[in-house]
């Protein structure tokens, strides 16, 4: 089957190909009366867009939004949002080899051994374009939060080019919209820009973990046992092009710890329960706590590489590959906005969830 | 909102507390006509029964599964079928102190601030017990995955034990069924046995990272784009209790490659697609491959421990805590068999939903 | 596939076959905190219980429910609640005959061309019994309503019995619970009486319709476009056993109307809105309005009767068939506490949906 | 709830307003390879078409669907199919006083009350123009109906217009293609055309009833207990705009019948078994048995008539309201088309559905 439908009751159902006429998104389930505009959105997708600068592909989309459903006069009536993107840039021509090639690491075979035949032009549906479709999503999603939620505060960064990892002592979070990675240490910055030249330079690309705060989530936001707020997180961050890892909190690094080193002592602040840390990525029991909640995911190298690799054609016979067209060297740089999206959209669907069973706001209070 | 159903096609709802009556798994969805007897599902209860040796904990459950519906004659009818395991072993008095104190790193204080109250008793949902009713789900997806794929083989066993990791160099898959640790590594199982003697002793905890492979799984399962067979997978393994990372194939290593190491070449093999390696863990684009499906998660140490804990109460004073009862040690030990189901769970679901729009077996072809 | 779940937030899975050793309902996203015990169900599967007049089944059912799960010192925990009910007079031998050859109108050709296989004691899964399970959950949803909208008040009763259909200037509301038909008609309720007791001597059955008013209920309920309130009961409505045809407001008749007889003027009262009629039956472009929710169904006639019919058995050869054993001439009896039990989840669902995208209360007010 | 998404595995979202830029369908979970143009969609939409004669709204529209994605070559690839109308005909200035005042028997009042807030231009997402995305669906599904199974054939006609119901003694279905009310029977056909020429003139307006017939349907398709073929087809025909009765097989006239009368015996044909008559609509226990799957719904008269009406407005206070515009007198005759192609939907879902649970073909065989 084909599942193109995220979330719960906030229910995002991305659509379109790389090269086909347009991609979008429809957003059904959004509370009414929100101001939402264009303006609204396209700043989101402008973070995303490529070709800013020589890090990320040189193909050239303005990505322009248009709403063609769900306001009225500015506001969200409650019903369905269209989101719509048209394509605009699209030199087909670029892309002849992998038509019969299947590339290494790319979901090209996959594809075809699912559906017997695919859209090649620009890995269609399994484009990175697809996730302007999320970023457009995580807009409006953005709004109702600012509304729902108004603490709320979800910000993205990169921690880790390849081999080179950012240093949590330089942190600087006014650092992030300063350079093109956006990494709150400005010393990775530099080192990643010298390493991802010599990478593009090699026809080469290379892999990134991206890092997700969500800074004044209420608590009580998550729905145990199969809806919890981590589970939600995982699959929404899972479900980006290239992600093979993802982790809350400690994440694979609690297997290493003790239980007196990973529990949160907790202390009683004036609004509430306070935590001496957050090895729990403000996560328990799939439930949000009020702490941080923290995520990351590793995004793989793009298999779309000017080095030749061994591969087979659709008859089998060995061939070799070399992917030209304008491909990102490290398609983490622009998962970055892409996995705020999907956090935004997994926040909202909870607060959602969590009104319609609890109501407004937690049920339980401390103290 | 509870969601307490995981699935899309073949659907498992569980329910029940850690010291209620019972609990048990209402599994909807499966194919008409399997062999399918208590007899069947049993072994896999068993295998992740507590108290069998001194490392997992004392409390003797005989977990004896009841199918209250579903069959006829000892064939699968197509209706849903009721599992329920009775909880013979109530020593309520055993949780005193965490009736009104939270543990530090438990979904007690999580649970308490969403819902406003919460069943105490043994962690009540959100106890590891709950992790029984998906066992037994999962027996009954591996008789529908012996007829639909009988060539499918799932297997799960432990890499690591807080410092100590097991070496693959020294893996022997017989060795799995011969240590109280699942793991292929004899001599880290003997490792594991002295450190958690002495994490036990010190009344502590430790966490552990468990492996997850699906050998002979066919290609083509998976639905882009929310329905990726690595999201679900993601979903599954992380919605298991004390699961904090989750990963497919290289997972957050990934990161540090590059596009020439990360992507594993293909040539033709005798029955269709071989790969050089298995940087992809066996999915790409989210639908599988046919190489070997892995996956790996990590599991937090056990937050209920006997060092003194500094927490609060629920009117908000600073007290300590100390877990007493019969609490794992290392509880990533009974996750082996837990994780296993959920992947026989999620590969079935895609089984299914592959049918469902494409047909029997993958609709491409190779050569 | 299967589908035993109903519901979108307040969701019911219902499981258990006519003759096996338990049947029941898993009710998930109940909200938490709602006092809750056996003896808030029990009162409404009493209604529904067979054999308490001459007028139904003379199958002695205790219909004793359990709560397994999902409640904590007599409150709702948020967690799903599991309802059991032990199946306690079984006797099998009742039903020799129809293991092998199919009742005309009966599921059973139905089930056997699609599973291959049917449990056919007493029906299996197809049995009226199934819907013990509906009014058990449905006990829970009227809880739930009973705090979330305690102005709103349920009300189900018989309009018709074959040929004989109650008077609406004979209504007494009162009348209701005071004879086995749950009429407000009291000289209907005579008539009843002898009519079925000719049909049962004659081994024959007849049909029924039961009308359902959900007076009180807050407008705005109602989720467009494929989850429109009055779909949902439809679908609800349409899913008991033996259901032919559903009907909102003026139903099928509305088909004779013109525009100026259907449509329901407007003016203002007291307290919002009040209309001139309700052709409508509370509900317009799929949102509750405020008024009585009116809803009506059909009950077909009990097609396991008495009077020898011709039909074929497994082997495709023609025989005839008695239906022995102990079935309801009127299965529109126990119908009228199912049809409100199902109409109770449905808006309790509503309810929920409702304050999950638009918060507490309607949004819109008028003057 | 917004719920604005239809089906299970083959799911249809629809979006946009009757005024917006464009409104559509989102196609999901079509099995790949199939043949698709627009040319294949267009026609189903051509039938729908308004202002094709002096019985329907003479707004003109050219509903002219446009494919953005889901398909490559003319062929399927399984992923979604992106269905868009542009709006090129909207006349937003015949709609001043519905901005503020509520037409009785329409939706406006609901929205109102729901949202805070809607779209006025011409119903806005509660127009009857949403149907037309519907229809677009529709065509998709019977594209791979005629694949999936070639010997199914839906058709759908009028059979009552007001006071005025067709006879079944004078079906010929050749007609239905011939006049403009698509019924079978010729005299029903020009007494409907005097009978509506007069309720035009009368600026009033009239309901319907729809009959659909699914012929060469296999058995086996239905999922019980809430995924009932009926029950689907019930939601589904309930949802579309100004639908108020839904009825299967006999219908509401079941409950007037006796089981003597109502059960419809079978005997064994060449092919499987064949029954004497057709009550039961082609469905038992919610599973097609391979006769005729029969259901019929009414049409409520269009509320927005030059009639003057009593109603209120935004501030509560009275006022009279005739709605000028061009509405259809009797929009039951363009659901012709969207009742077929909300069945054709439904069918393919349980075809899919069918074939994920059980395989190719139904399970059981007789004879």
């Amino acid at each position: 089957m084909s599942f193109n439908t995220f979330g719960r009751l906030f229910r995002v159902t991305t659509w379109g190909e790389s090269h086909g006429p347009a991609l979008g998104a429809t957003v059904d389930g959004c509370p009414p009366g929100l101001p939402l505009t264009e303006a609204d959105i396209q700043p989101w997708l402008d973070r995303r867009r490529p070709g800013q600068n020589r890090h990320t592909t040189q193909r050239r989309e303005a990505d322009a939004v248009e709403i063609l459903s769900g306001t009225h006069e500015g506001r969200t009536t409650g019903t369905p949002i269209q989101l719509a993107i048209r394509n605009t840039d699209q030199r087909s021509k670029d892309y002849g080899d992998i038509a019969t090639r299947f590339r290494p690491g790319h979901a090209d075979i996959a594809y075809h051994l699912k559906y017997g035949l695919r859209d090649p032009r620009g890995g269609g549906r399994s484009s990175a374009r697809e996730t302007a479709a999320r970023v457009a999503a995580g807009g409006v999603a953005r709004v109702a939060l600012a509304q729902l939620c108004p603490a709320l505060k979800i910000v993205g960064y990169m921690l880790r080019m390849g081999p080179h990892e950012a240093s949590r002592a330089r942190f600087d979070m006014e650092e992030i919209a300063r350079n093109p990675f956006w990494t709150p240490d400005p010393v990775a910055a530099s080192e990643w820009a010298v390493h991802l030249d010599a990478i593009r330079k090699a026809g080469n690309s290379v892999g990134a973990t991206i890092e997700l705060v969500a800074r004044g989530a209420p608590p009580g936001l998550g729905a145990p046992i199969y809806g919890k707020l981590d589970a939600d997180i995982a699959a929404a961050l899972m479900s980006i092009n290239a992600v093979k890892g993802v982790e809350i909190g400690e994440g694979m690094a609690a297997a290493a710890l003790s239980g007196t080193e990973n529990a949160d002592e907790i202390e009683m602040g004036p609004d509430g329960p306070v935590f001496a840390s957050n090895h729990a990525g403000g996560i328990l029991g799939g439930i949000s706590t009020g702490q941080d909640i923290v995520a990351r995911f590793a995004v793989k190298p793009t298999s779309s590489i000017l080095t030749p690799r061994a591969t087979i054609d659709e008859t089998g016979a060995p061939v070799e590959i070399v992917t030209r067209g304008r491909h990102d060297p490290c398609v983490g740089i622009r998962a970055v906005p892409v996995g705020e999206a999907m956090l935004a959209c997994v926040l909202l669907d909870h607060v959602m969830m969590h009104r319609a069973q609890v109501g407004e706001g937690p049920a339980g209070r401390i103290g």
